[in-house]
């Protein structure tokens, strides 16, 4: 190495360096441009919202995969934290995803209040483990307190009742977990133990197992009920803890999406005649997913009591709207369920990734507790005793910050808008000639399809047969996934794509569009906006237009650039 | 209301405030306010460890739960966010564990380098979705990459092998959880579905449930090998996936606490003489919780080749060390493992909560698939089908970003400091007469206990009877339980404790110290102070150093204030 080409000591692994990095930035004027571009990343959602109006930029997936394929790790630094934050904010942020933009109508993940990128960096800081107390002390404290607040939300137990529970060591009103997924894995993992109480010489499922279990209680089945438009989740559920998928069984829906009460009440009445099967769990939904319908919650609840049934309600978009006075009433039920699940990262408008899930029994948690020698031990305050996850940042200090910021009025308020603005969009789409609405929205999310002129008179032939009909539906289906799909690579407005029965009677499920409206800034003006060039694509895609007989035109699909192999 | 009492408009929650909470701080006095305190929290972890040497304020946990027993939810804001911030920097934090401290060498959470904060500001800024490429685009193409860095890291297959499967949707080479339990609940899931081919008009575990799955196969019990220092989510995972965590079987370990080989193959052998029990699993550990052991991973990869057993390694603590050329020979044998556990939020210095789980075939996860309809559709590039959780945050763009930063000879340096203090640390353990070193430090994770010179004298006279020694042994116990909450209580310094057999042969299970070295700026020196203080802690417990006979002094506990009850 010549004197002209200075060993770069910055970017070499050493002491030096190692404390500079682990510490502080090296000096002043590194701090003063790290603080630039932190300002940025803190307060910048709404200069990102102002320039960045588009969804994404317009890069084909198969072409940004082939910058990323090093599989080197670099032995000595490669760059400094500026300059990785410089790159973020260049090369990584303009192809993430937009989530923020108010045209971004697709999926529950969307705008979040800048405050809360504070607060998650603030968690980073204090770096506090919720798995035991000798890591976070006074958060656990702190968290027991917010469970019991959100449960209060949820149960509205007399004061009596959360004046013994909220700081009880023994008792557990709830967990934070890592989402919705792991929260209602938790409730029936609870649901399914509470099957199995200790008899013949037999302990516990915990213990023993599923298959011991089973021969234990004379059993040769265990089944969850839960409507078609439950949350795959739940699904998930039933394979991991050995219930089995196929013995979470969909019920069919009403015309509203709702649960069929007749439907389930035959079903349970079916299934109690062999004693040989057992319903561990009837879960009802509040906010569906795909939907947003709510499932009839009381008569629920009144069937699981009468059946002596495990009702769990999985409430992860919905739940916030109990801080909603004026539509609280939608979830009325509930406080009846035997568990709850709610997110965090949906209507809490909290960063990824937080969950909760609460049990109306302050002991039902029991049912869960894992002990360790050096964590967790008996009687302690640790709050990984029951819990599904271990180690835990402090989800539990950002959700009670918002609430002090906001105030549950100013969740309400949000919440509000999502519903009001959501049923304008209705509105709007049923006012509009070539689409169809398909589910009337509840709350904040409805789902709807593109129906060109001509099709659409074909389908309201009086004449239809089953045969036509089934082409015009695999065209409108065609039509629909490339709509989607060529809106959201235009990258200027986004909304998402599901399957369902157009009609009750339906046998095939027809492709159909989905908008979730949460962000506030969404407006009157932006849902005309993103109709209107659905429209203008809808008219680009004229081939489909017409009297379709030819299956050999529908063939020719655009190819989907995002389904690339590599 | 009269004109002295003004309406405090900046906390009613309406639309006014909802838009200034939501975008932006109000003014640009309010922004400079904020930036202020969020300098503080982004590069104050230095400033807080120098003017909080200690590790908690010593408040007593059962007063300060005192403080925090009100459920009730504030209708309007109650703070602005500078003041919830400044709320949180003085009265939370000093009353939270400060883990950063040097002094805090009792558990696996520590100091994290500034930057890490950074990094998880700019994800929840981003807060893009993994689960979907639909809110992440990119951050899934760059997640695929961090995968296949970590799996060449730990499996070093040709590059041929990771050309083909870094960007190829239809393969998985590992995937990021919230923590080494819910990785470890993967991999043994995994396993547990790998055990049940489909079969006899039976499909899969995943969709019939373990009773059917057994039934299926003609089997009575499917178990996992562990040696018993195996970490509880192992245990855990035993009882969710409806295997019974009595079937997950501790396996006695040697003088090192390592898995005993001879004990090891026995069991084996015997459990594979009925062909009714399965083996699901042996899981090696690499990085003991409470010891540090690493179990003798090529001997156990050859046994299970020989038998076709999967084999999990939990290298949840130790999986780093590979970064080390000079300690990564310490993991010899991982990469004949078919899955492997590692976490992000231990040795690799990031902040709570994330971990990864990692296999060597490609196309293991296959056996979890799970799809939706609106999300994770077949073919998809969704990273969300193949995993227990659900939505999650971009941890791997802060593991990439740390590794540019850092180097794999950044996290070396840290990684090596951390093995060579501990060891320092064992040979002064040593060298004091009142300490005995239990477990001999293979990594940065050691045990001893405090001995006071008498009761050492009568541990090692010749003629111990063995209710003698029992009596002896309980004493230990009781300084050591008392030490240890003493000097935690202190608030100056932390060890942790666990139970142990002081020795091979013991029944008993001792309480001993438990000390983790991860944090670069523990030096010789704090090591020094932090033995001095517990010498000096046990010169007041000198009520047990005396010829112990009577049994009622030793019953005169002081009162654990940790383990309050409300």
């Amino acid at each position: 190495m010549t004197q002209t080409d200075p060993i770069p000591t910055d970017l070499i692994a050493d002491w030096h360096t190692l404390h500079r990095v682990f510490i502080r930035p090296e000096d002043e004027n590194s701090r003063q441009t790290l603080v630039k571009y932190m300002e940025q990343i803190l307060f910048g959602l709404h200069d990102f919202l102002n320039t960045h109006v588009g969804v994404t930029q317009a890069i084909p997936l198969a072409k940004l995969a082939q910058s990323y394929t090093d599989t080197t790790i670099n032995l000595h630094p490669e760059k400094k934290l500026a300059d990785v934050i410089k790159d973020i904010i260049n090369e990584i942020a303009p192809r993430a995803v937009n989530v923020a933009s108010p045209y971004f109508i697709g999926h529950m993940t969307s705008a979040i209040p800048f405050f809360m990128v504070h607060l998650k960096a603030i968690a980073a800081a204090l770096n506090q483990n919720l798995i035991k107390l000798e890591t976070s002390k006074v958060l656990s404290v702190l968290e027991k307190q917010v469970l019991a607040k959100m449960h209060r939300m949820i149960y509205d137990k007399p004061l009596t009742f959360y004046d013994a529970h909220v700081q009880n060591v023994d008792t557990c009103l709830g967990l934070f977990t890592n989402g919705g997924t792991t929260a209602n894995i938790t409730a029936l993992w609870v649901a399914r133990n509470l099957c199995f109480p200790c008899a013949k010489g037999f302990t516990s499922v915990e213990e023993n197992g599923m298959p011991a279990a089973m021969k234990a209680h004379d059993l040769d089945r265990l089944v969850v009920l839960v409507s078609e438009r439950g949350h795959f989740s739940l699904q998930k559920a039933g394979g991991i803890l050995g219930i089995g998928n196929k013995n979470i069984i969909p019920v069919e829906v009403d015309a509203d999406h709702r649960i069929d009460m007749i439907k389930l009440e035959q079903l349970v009445q079916d299934l109690s005649r062999t004693k040989r099967t057992k319903i561990a769990a009837i879960v009802g939904i509040a906010g569906a997913t795909e939907t947003g319908s709510i499932d009839p919650l009381p008569q629920m609840a009144l069937l699981c009591k009468k059946h002596g049934i495990h009702f769990h309600v999985d409430a992860a978009w919905g739940g916030p709207v109990l801080l909603s006075e004026k539509y609280r009433s939608l979830l009325a039920g509930i406080q009846e369920a035997d568990s709850v699940t709610i997110d965090c990262h949906k209507q809490f408008y909290m960063p990824m990734s937080a969950g909760m899930v609460y049990f109306k029994d302050p002991g039902a948690l029991d049912q869960i507790v894992y002990h360790a020698g050096y964590v967790n031990r008996k009687g302690s305050v640790d709050l990984g005793i029951k819990t599904l996850e271990g180690s835990r940042e402090a989800s539990s200090l950002i959700l009670d910050s918002a609430l002090k910021i906001m105030g549950s009025r100013g969740y309400a308020l949000m919440i509000e808008h999502g519903i009001e603005t959501t049923r304008l969009f209705a509105r709007k789409i049923t006012a509009r000639e070539k689409f169809q609405l398909v589910t009337d929205p509840v709350l904040n999310i409805l789902t709807y399809r593109a129906v060109p002129k001509k099709l659409g008179r074909q389908l309201t032939a009086p004449d239809l047969s089953l045969s036509r009909r089934q082409h015009l539906d695999a065209c409108l289906d065609d039509i629909n996934t490339n709509l989607q799909r060529i809106q959201r690579e235009a990258g200027k407005s986004f909304v998402s794509r599901t399957c369902l029965k157009i009609c009750p009677a339906d046998t095939h499920k027809g492709v159909v569009l989905r908008s979730v409206i949460m962000n506030p800034y969404t407006t009157d003006k932006i849902l005309d906006q993103i109709l209107d060039e659905q429209e203008a694509i809808l008219d680009t895609l004229d081939i489909f237009d017409q009297d379709v007989e030819d299956q050999e035109i529908l063939d020719q699909k655009v190819p989907d650039q995002e389904q690339y192999k590599s």
